[in-house]
C-alpha cells in the first residue's frame, strides 16, 4: 500500500471497522453458499475506496456533523461497497474472465447461475439496509448511481469490439460505470454531514472526477507489464476485446497494418498467443500508457479544483492524496 | 382468460392503464437496447397479476384510504413489475431455459450479459421510483421480499438435481422465490390504503398461500399436456432437474426402478429423448398432478380464510376469484 492512501486509510480506519462489521453481519443468510460465495469476493483484498470516500466526504464537513447521522455513515458506507460488489459479481459473469483481484471469478467455481444470485442478494441487501435507516435523500443518490451503472455496464458491453467508438464515447462510458458510484460515495458523505446542495455538488464533482481518472488508470494498467496491482491479469482487456483509452490511442495513431491487427483481434476476436505481446509493442510504440496517463491527470486535477473551497483539514488532505495515489498507480 | 381473473382486471382497470404508462415510461433509457430488451418480456404477454393485486388489496381498503397514497398505487404496482420482470430475466440466465411464455428467452435473443445487466436496470429502477415516492415502510417491504426472493432463487439452484429434497424444503423454495412477492405486493396495497397492522398481516398471509398455490400450479401444469398456459414448454422442468412437487409424489411412490430412472434422469441428468415420455407416464401412474393439485388446494383455503374478517364488497370478490383462478388453471 503506498503513503497516499494511507491517510485515507487512517482517518477512516475507526468508522472502516463499523463499515467491516456491517457488510459480514449482513451477508449473512441461511443459505450457507451466500456468505461462502459474498465472502469470497468482499475478503479478497480489495481497497473499499468507495466506502472510505463516504467516511471522508462526511468528515470534510466535520463542524456540521449532527449526532443524528453519524451512525448513518457506516451503514451507507456498507451499502455502497455491497453495490459495488453486486456489480462486479454480474460484471464477472458478464465479463467471462477467469481472474479477478488475483484470483479465480466467483463463476469459475460456483457457475454463473449462483453468482448472479448472490450479486442480486447483495444489492437487494443493501437496499433493504438503506429502508430500515430511512435517510431518503441519501438513499435516492445511491439508487440513482445503480440505475445509472447499470446503464454503463450496458454501455460497456455494446462498444466492446466496437472501433468505431469514440474517446468521448470512452469516457462516457467510463463516467457512468464507475465514476458515478465515486461520485454518490462523496455525495452522500456530504449530504450526511449536513453540508449545503451546493457543496454536495462539490464533492459529487470530485468523486466523478477522481472515478474517471482511477478508471484510466485501471485500463491502462491492464497494458503495464510488471505493475504491482493484483486486480487482474495483464492483457485482459485486449483479450476480451475491450476498447479503452490506450487501445484508442493505438487505433488512432497506429499505420494501416496495426489497424488491420486491431480490426481482426479486437472487431473479429481472432486472437493468438502472440498477440498480446504485438499489442504491448504497438502501445509502447505510441506511448499510450503515458498518454493515458496525461488524460488521467487531467481529471485529477479537476478533483482536485472541485475541493478548492474547503479548509485544510486532515480530511481534505487525505481525499487529495487519494487523487495522487489513483494516478501515481501507472507511474 | 378466464371468468374468475375477469373479476380482477376489471376492478384494477382504471390504475392498471397508470401502471402501463409507468412501466413503459421508466423502461426508457438513452441506451435502445434496454428498452428493446425489456420491452421483449414486459411486452410477452405476462398477465402482470403482482400488480393487480397491489391495487385489489388497496381497494379492499376502500374507506380508508387517503389522498394522498393513492398516487402511490400505480407507482408501487409498476415497481412490484418491475422487480419480478428482473427475476425472469435473471431467472432465465439461471435457468439456460429456451421459452418463456412461449416465445425464445431473452438470453437466448441478446446474450446472458445484456440479460443480466437489463435486469439490473430495471431492478435498480424501481428502487430509484420507490426513492422518490419516500414511502419508507413500502420500500421496505418490497426490499425485504427482493432479498428474500434472490434466497429463494438461490435454494432452487442449491435443490436442483437434489433427490434428497424433502416436500417442506420444496414448500420453503416455493415460499421465497414466487410467495414472497404476491405476499409483499399485497401488504403494500394494504399499508398505502391505511390498514392496521393486523389487517396488513392477513393480506400477507393472502399473498403468501395464494403464491405457494400459484406456484404450486405452475410446476404441475409444467407436467400435463395441452394445458392452456403458454408460459412454459412441457417438461421444462424434468429437463432441467428441477425439484417439484409433481416429481416428489413419484419419488415417494415410485418402485426401485423408477426410483433409478430419477436417479439418472435428475440426479445424473443423464436424459434421453424418451424420458420425458416415461415421466409422463410414472406422473399418471401416481396420480401425481392430482396430489399436486389437492396441496394447492390447501393454500387455497388458507388464502381465502385470511380475508374471512373483511366486508365481502368487489375487491374482497375479485381476490378471491383469482384463488380460484389460481387453482382452475390445472383442473
Amino acid at each position: 500500500m503506498q503513503n497516499e492512501i494511507k491517510n485515507l486509510l487512517d482517518i477512516s480506519k475507526q468508522q472502516m471497522q463499523q463499515v467491516n462489521d456491517i457488510i459480514i453481519k449482513n451477508m449473512q443468510s441461511d443459505i450457507a453458499l451466500i456468505p461462502e460465495l459474498a465472502g469470497y469476493l468482499i475478503n479478497s483484498g480489495g481497497k473499499r475506496i468507495r466506502p472510505m470516500l463516504v467516511c471522508a466526504s462526511y468528515g470534510l464537513f466535520k463542524d456540521k456533523q449532527t449526532d443524528s447521522n453519524i451512525n448513518h455513515i457506516p451503514l451507507y458506507s456498507a451499502c455502497v461497497e455491497f453495490i459495488h460488489t453486486a456489480t462486479l459479481l454480474h460484471d464477472d459473469v458478464v465479463d467471462e474472465s477467469d481472474l479477478r483481484r488475483g484470483k479465480k471469478t466467483a463463476h469459475n467455481i460456483w457457475g454463473n447461475q449462483a453468482t448472479v444470485l448472490v450479486g442480486d442478494f447483495l444489492f437487494s441487501r443493501a437496499f433493504q439496509l438503506m429502508s430500515n435507516a430511512d435517510n431518503t435523500e441519501a438513499t435516492k443518490i445511491l439508487a440513482d448511481a445503480s440505475s445509472k451503472l447499470a446503464e454503463g455496464e450496458m454501455l460497456q458491453l455494446l462498444t466492446t469490439n466496437n472501433l468505431r467508438t469514440t474517446k468521448d464515447e470512452y469516457v462516457k462510458m467510463i463516467s457512468s460505470k464507475t465514476a458515478v458510484l465515486f461520485s454518490a460515495s462523496c455525495k452522500v458523505g456530504a449530504l450526511l454531514a449536513g453540508a449545503s446542495e451546493q457543496d454536495r455538488q462539490k464533492l459529487s464533482n470530485f468523486g466523478k472526477n477522481l472515478g474517471i481518472a482511477f478508471q484510466m488508470i485501471d485500463d491502462a494498467l491492464d497494458y503495464l507489464e510488471n505493475n504491482d496491482e493484483i486486480d487482474k491479469n495483464i492483457g485482459d482487456d485486449f483479450k476480451e476485446g475491450k476498447i479503452t483509452m490506450p487501445l484508442l490511442k493505438v487505433l488512432q495513431d497506429g499505420n494501416d497494418e496495426e489497424k488491420k491487427f486491431l480490426v481482426r483481434c479486437i472487431e473479429n476476436m481472432q486472437q493468438e498467443e502472440k498477440d498480446l505481446k504485438t499489442m504491448l509493442q504497438h502501445i509502447n510504440k505510441y506511448d499510450a500508457i503515458q498518454y493515458t496517463l496525461n488524460q488521467a491527470l487531467k481529471y485529477a486535477e479537476l478533483a482536485k479544483q472541485s475541493l478548492t473551497d474547503f479548509e485544510n483539514n486532515d480530511y481534505k488532505i487525505a481525499l487529495i492524496d487519494a487523487v495522487d495515489y489513483t494516478v501515481k498507480r501507472a507511474k
